[in-house]
């Protein structure tokens, strides 16, 4: 934004295509108006993975609109190096690392079944992500077998520019849980192991009261052995970098690069650094570890004084060129740095940080959000920036008739960037009249890219629903989205309900479900309310013990007689547990949608769903 | 955190004694141990503002417990310096500008009573605010009102501490807008106006349609203008200085010094920033502005990129001393930089920062957040830093021993801090037995500082669910407060409501609700749904128009029979509105928050809170 910096970028997109880092040549329009120089960023704002082999999606379009007779720009984009673990060719490549399903899953109420990680990663994939960790395997059988099952489904696939994602498992400091890693990730085209110890003395005193020196031997040994079994991309952390002494990190650093790591990873794993502060550890451990420039150092960013991005941010300026994060920022407490924020940042400011870039589609930003939200029961607030429900909002009215052709006023990023549509622009209403494909257009807009099955189940259930709404509007379509498209594997089907209750009388509820031989069961109950009453019921009928933890209805908008989005979370009396990467064990939640006009049926819709959730969470998937 | 650090504080506190900046010099352990120097910042993460006249609080003590033979620091307390607008005596000391209630209501749905505001405004001063901004006066003759009122009641109280907070309006650079606002602020005891003008180019030419040169002009003599009215406060701010050409900047600021501005605030309007660049803005206005060593600089930082805390951090190293920030971050889009976050890293990072503090009570972060959540209807998401429920959770079962005994191995501030209570520590359980002393002390653990009257109030509410339930849990709690504290002003009461549906039938409800005058009226209607019929028979005796905006309910936890809460944001039809700071004119929209252990009733409850609000938006707020 600065003046200067405008005769930057024609040079650096000129150096990038005679370096072989770049497709197409755009053509690229300067001015002196402060305005041009903001937009001088633009290239780098538009996504280098956005390279198809759809003409259309290769050449992006920007229309800055600051004066009409500006033509727009042709974007260059420029292509994702090769994969080499410990090596990155193009100095200025920055990998995204997605923890979502490993850090992010062990949130409170975040589990998720095989299908969902599937699902996810399968997204995390559409995204252009680099290193996809898929979970911890030592964990739990289940999560052995969601990341072998991402391993395979997920780490042999190409997308459209020919990217196959690396597919990581968590391990701890030892041999059991470094040949689970192994065994789930092997079948992976890239697989990586990523093991971590605690360096702070905190950590080291009272987690694992070892002594330094045993610190050291037990990362140098563990590391070597994974290398042993054959894996050559091996990742290591030391925990709680962010409170560990300087000397140590780059002693122990150095002993596991020897060993055979080739990525570091350096935790702030209590959120406590300053930007400043976490961009000097991260300068500091590049000029001292001996061995450090054979490796390729790593970020992971805790968000306890909200500062993850910052921090993230700094970390890649200073050097670190791999970027842990994960989508909507969730994770333990306050979450990790979120892969919105710092991808459209790149995007936005990738000049600024000497013309970083990454090698995701940012177009698939909000499918992967809204999935994550889904399934992982962690709302996003509407005011997150990027993806929350404000994010793209304005006040009505705010846009004179300048400002609505000058989106720019007030608006650094277009929506359509993060795969969101402004519907009032499009003017598609849908109605029990339209079909298949403007429904399919429709999801498209709101950032749901459904096809297949899916889209067929859903299309028969929008057409139920239309016939007794004239107008289905975009958030009657996300809860139905919600209900039809994000379920579980099917154990109890709901049948029934029929409720009376108020001030005045007894709740009571009565229930149908049908098991999975096709018998209709019937119970009722009485309860403190509709719900309860109900819930009550099924319980008669389903006959496990379940606790419930959490009941919430989402936002419903425009109308009384909107859908309805419930969603609860429950938990086994008996506790299915898992181990966390601590080393405890803690017990498994399950979170269940379910989506009406009437909310008690939409509540017991979500309670069925996180049951299935519970009694599915072992089943094989079927990835035809 | 880094060791060269450690000798630093002794003599900074020694150095602020004896410039008569703390109140008590405090003992001091040093260790050279990395966990002392990371508790080497503790002094200044107590706040200076828990000086009191009480003296447990004057003296604050921290339990490191790092090792068991450490003894707890003794905290000095610096003091709040004098209030002078544009000058501060300390010149380590920061002010912070809350503007929830003008930046923050202006939120989609965010439209406050003013007896919200006044409550707000009072929570803030308690917080130790130093100038609240309490809205935009010239937006509507409602707003006006409020900020008059905050101005006589919240600006003329002194705190614990003697503090009496700054009560400021905003007003675009007009004449009329600078009357209003100054017509409201008047009444406090430090008054200020805010105005402000755009100086960026694409807002020049598309929003004012005016030359720089009439820009200059227009704030030079509205400056001039409010300081000739007898405000002798007054702060300007370059709309968009983010994307403001630099000389430009320089130009204009030195001309509104000269005319008498005290307060120069830096906006990122677009969040577009990222740190460095926005601290090198605001190092480059203090290096190069005529006269700016006779104001204070401030920061208001958008959260559009998720940068906006560590953008206002960088504002403030880089030499700005008033930071605008909101409760839990709202505003419009991605909102504005969290007041929790910004202060929380000042006092855990203080050091780092050059030796920074602030008058916050962090104490009262938890009720200012709760109270501003159920307010603006904006709700926290569970990964919010600092006040989101799962930022001080961890999965049960992580903490072994050893960690149990140091919750500083994975926390950086304690709960108690920010004035929140583990409640499995208290071994507090309410029930039907507990008397109102055992209630305020279990609301004080949840952070709601509760008295009087409202706790009466829901003192005898607590009683009738006490009846029903045989353990009263601290959601079933928060819902209550929701209900019975957090209610606007009663134009129609709730008596009664009686339905039935199911997927078998018809959804038909029949409400009972008594006017102002004590006549009850009934009304039956069907709808899609329970709720649907329930708010149709609502609307048959409110016969006012209404359009249903937003319909959610709040996570409920603990069981199916624990109290739901339910929030519904609504419109009229006939549209009332505001202006908004771009000069708009916008929609006002109302929330309403309803709680029971039955979803139909709480939803009743909602709809009926929210209409209140609406009806009473204009109605006088009883000071008593």
């Amino acid at each position: 934004m600065v003046p200067p910096m405008i005769p930057k970028l024609p040079k650096e997109a000129k150096r990038r295509y005679i370096h072989g880092e770049a497709k197409k040549e755009g053509s690229y329009t300067a001015s002196t108006t402060p305005m041009a120089a903001c937009l001088s960023h633009i290239p780098n704002f538009l996504s280098p993975a956005t390279t198809s082999t759809n003409p259309i999606r290769t050449l992006l379009y920007f229309k800055p609109s600051i004066t009409p007779s500006q033509k727009p720009f042709k974007i260059l984009c420029s292509r994702r190096p090769d994969y080499t673990p410990n090596h990155i060719p193009n100095p200025n490549y920055v990998r995204i690392f997605d923890t979502t399903l490993r850090d992010g899953e062990q949130s409170p109420g975040a589990t998720m079944t095989t299908k969902e990680k599937l699902d996810i990663a399968r997204q995390l994939a559409k995204l252009g992500v680099d290193i996809i960790e898929a979970g911890f395997p030592a964990s739990s059988e289940a999560d052995l077998e969601a990341v072998k099952l991402i391993a395979q489904e997920v780490g042999n696939v190409a997308g459209e520019d020919g990217h196959v994602p690396v597919i990581c498992g968590l391990a701890r400091c030892n041999k059991n849980d470094i040949d689970k890693s192994w065994e789930a990730v092997k079948h992976a085209r890239f697989p990586r192991i990523h093991t971590f110890i605690a360096t702070s003395e905190i950590h080291m005193m009272y987690k694992l009261k070892m002594t330094k020196e045993q610190v050291v031997e037990k990362a140098r040994s563990m590391v070597a052995y994974a290398r042993s079994l054959g894996c050559n991309d091996v990742e290591f952390s030391p925990e709680d970098a962010g409170r560990s002494e300087r000397e140590f990190l780059y002693e122990i650093l150095s002993e596991v690069i020897k060993a055979g790591a080739t990525t570091l990873n350096i935790p702030d794993t209590v959120g406590y650094n300053w930007p400043r502060e976490f961009g000097q550890l991260i300068a500091d451990i590049k000029a001292n570890t001996p061995g450090i420039e054979n490796v390729v150092i790593s970020t992971h960013c805790q968000n306890d004084l909200g500062l993850s991005t910052a921090n993230t941010l700094e970390g890649a300026y200073n050097g670190a060129r791999q970027l842990e994060v994960t989508i909507n920022g969730i994770g333990e407490r306050a979450g990790n740095a979120s892969l919105e924020e710092v991808v459209m940042t790149l995007k936005c400011k990738g000049e600024l940080l000497g013309g970083l870039y990454t090698g995701i589609n940012t177009r698939h930003i909000v499918m992967a959000s809204k999935m994550v939200e889904e399934y992982s029961g962690l709302q996003v607030q509407p005011h997150k920036a990027i993806v929350g429900a404000n994010a793209f909002a304005h006040e009505s009215g705010i846009h004179q008739d300048g400002m609505l052709k000058n989106k720019s006023t007030y608006e650094i990023m277009s929506p359509e960037d993060i795969g969101l549509y402004r519907s009032n622009e499009s003017g598609l209403t849908l109605g029990k009249l339209s079909g298949r494909h403007a429904l399919k257009s429709k999801l498209l807009e709101l950032g749901y890219d459904i096809d297949g099955r899916e889209l067929n189940d859903l299309f028969w259930r929008f057409k139920s629903v239309a016939e007794m709404k004239k107008v289905i509007t975009d958030d009657d379509l996300i809860a139905l989205v919600s209900d039809e498209v994000f379920q579980p594997k099917v154990v109890w089907k709901f049948g029934d309900v029929q409720v009376t209750c108020g001030t005045l009388g007894l709740s009571t509820a009565t229930i149908k479900l049908t098991d999975g031989d096709g018998t209709e069961h019937i119970a009722c109950a009485t309860g403190t309310g509709p719900v309860d009453a109900a819930y009550k019921a099924v319980d008669l009928i389903v006959k496990v013990p379940i606790k419930l933890l959490e009941y919430s209805m989402s936002a419903v908008t425009a109308g009384i007689d909107a859908i309805a989005s419930t969603r609860v979370v429950i938990a086994a009396e008996n506790n299915h547990t898992t181990t966390h990467a601590s080393g405890e064990k803690t017990a498994r939640t399950y979170s269940g949608t379910g989506a009406s006009m009437d909310i008690v049926i939409s509540s017991v819709r979500a309670y069925v769903g996180a049951i299935n959730k519970m009694l599915g969470l072992g089943l094989k998937v079927n990835v035809s």
